[in-house]
């Protein structure tokens, strides 16, 4: 069966999205490929404008529905002046949620759940019937496509990568990448990097089947909650070597590693993947891997609640 | 009379130091540029190795020792296995004193003003003999040169550069960055950004004769506390065409942008000449500025005490 997102799609999204999103840049750190035995190249989607790869899949996404579902200039118009209602969990981090209000959009807040953000989605359609389209910030194949712009910029500038590793939350991120990155070079390994906390990509893909996290994760790593779902599943379970699962300790640990020696903000979930590659478990099974990219998806957090900082007093 | 300092030096010192050094990327943001009406660019010293562009004026320095005053080989060899002595005052970051004792030196802790620091030196001197060399961070015309670097890296990526801001402690990356700036660039304006709370360069130049900080000054810019001195003033005399003062807040707030908005890890000092560009005053005078470079200079800070967490509970 044909995927439901290609390298096409990707490549398509990639020009739609030239000059509104950032290419971003790719950071070396010698420190970081002593302490990891190999060369890491670290692309900052941190750097990405709203701080977070997210902003590629969501522009792909509104500039798709607008060219294609306008027949009449007027509706494009209409869209193009697009009103918003994003569903957020309630426990997200306030910086988020104040980014959200500062782009003029309105926050419907879910219980921190699965099961929550689809009530919720339920409720609003009820209330907005027709006048508004749903886009899943994870299961649409067009925010999945312009998700994987960023692995074609990355493997553009660096082509001797030969390993990526990519955080797994709703796995958007994961399988643009999947995607991207086999098809342009089918020996590359693509491993996800999942907190421990919240194993529903390690969990399918050792079972064979699609299994949520049963309650609200509680990993530090806030991007990472949500469950893979219906369509970045299929695409995981063909592409996706591996999960490595790391702890909240392993994360943390990481995190303030980024911060401090290549002096660059990271949010929790974007230094999941770089706590991956610091496993004993990486080192064994890619020890191989002698160029890794590691996707930095994102540096939005609250500045004034730092991990390391808990239960201290200042 | 001559610079003790010029151009052919600079440039020797970046042969010196080519591949040693990093050189150190330059981020733009349109955040940034929005809110200061012009376009910036910031060159990342908190990326060079060390986390400052210290480590530039440092290697030319000793490298510099290490060719010129070595005869024989068992003397270079000698030199190249240096053991080194950091007078640092006892205020100084615990992340910077922790930083010097992994790299191997020893700390000399000294009362923190200026006198201090000299009586320290002298203590040493008498202790020390005629084993060890002297190396002042900020008054040595090697490290000057050193310094320098940064700028040719600078105006050689962004050659439309027609501003630059430098944050002034000693004045060695000041008077570095505008022997070469305005060798290369002679209609370039150099900027110094000081802390108000330090305004020790402000001073001189306003009353035309070197006056170092009276008292111990109390900024948060730990790395701008120390005054000018009798190698750089000269130079800052000749060449600064404004000196732009800042207040505490204004650094605090300006620190903070940098980290929320470009996601870049910089230390107090670092975020003063963002802070400067952010005046009424740089509006005014800057207004015919329109390509303005910032040095980061630095992202060496206790990630456990943000200045913006003072006093609130954790």
């Amino acid at each position: 069966m044909a995927d439901v997102v290609n390298l096409g799609d990707v490549q398509k999204a990639a020009e739609r999205i030239d000059g509104f999103a950032r290419k971003t840049e790719i950071m070396t750190s010698q420190y970081m490929n002593d302490l990891s035995d190999r060369q890491l190249y670290f692309k900052c989607e941190n750097f990405q404008k709203t701080g977070s790869f997210k902003f590629r899949g969501a522009l792909n996404a509104v500039d798709d529905l607008i060219s294609t579902e306008s027949s009449s200039v007027a509706l494009a118009a209409k869209l193009r002046n697009l009103e918003a209602r994003i569903i957020m969990p309630e426990n997200a981090p306030a910086c988020k949620k104040a980014a959200v209000r500062d782009y003029g959009a309105q926050i419907v807040e879910c219980i921190a759940t699965d099961e929550g953000r689809q009530e919720k989605l339920k409720e609003l359609q009820q209330v907005l019937g027709s006048n508004f389209h749903f886009l899943s910030s994870n299961q649409d194949i067009r925010v999945i496509a312009g998700q994987g712009t960023a692995a074609l910029e990355f493997l553009n500038e660096v082509p001797k990568l030969d390993a990526i590793v990519v955080p797994v939350g709703g796995g958007g991120l994961l399988s643009g990448t999947a995607i991207a990155a086999k098809s342009i070079k089918p020996e590359i390994k693509v491993f996800a990097a999942e907190p421990a906390a919240a194993c529903d990509c390690y969990n399918s893909l050792s079972k064979g089947e699609l299994l949520p996290n049963a309650s609200p994760p509680q990993t530090i790593a806030d991007g990472l909650r949500t469950s893979i779902g219906k369509t970045t599943w299929p695409i995981i379970r063909k592409y996706v070597d591996r999960v490595i699962l790391v702890s909240e300790e392993e994360i943390v640990c990481a995190m303030k590693l980024i911060w401090e020696r290549m002096k660059l903000v990271v949010e929790p979930s974007g230094a999941v993947p770089l706590a991956a590659v610091l496993t004993e478990e990486f080192r064994t099974i890619g020890g191989d891997r002698q160029h890794v990219g590691i996707i930095l998806s994102g540096g939005n957090l609250d500045l004034e609640r730092l991990p390391w900082l808990k239960g201290r007093p200042q």
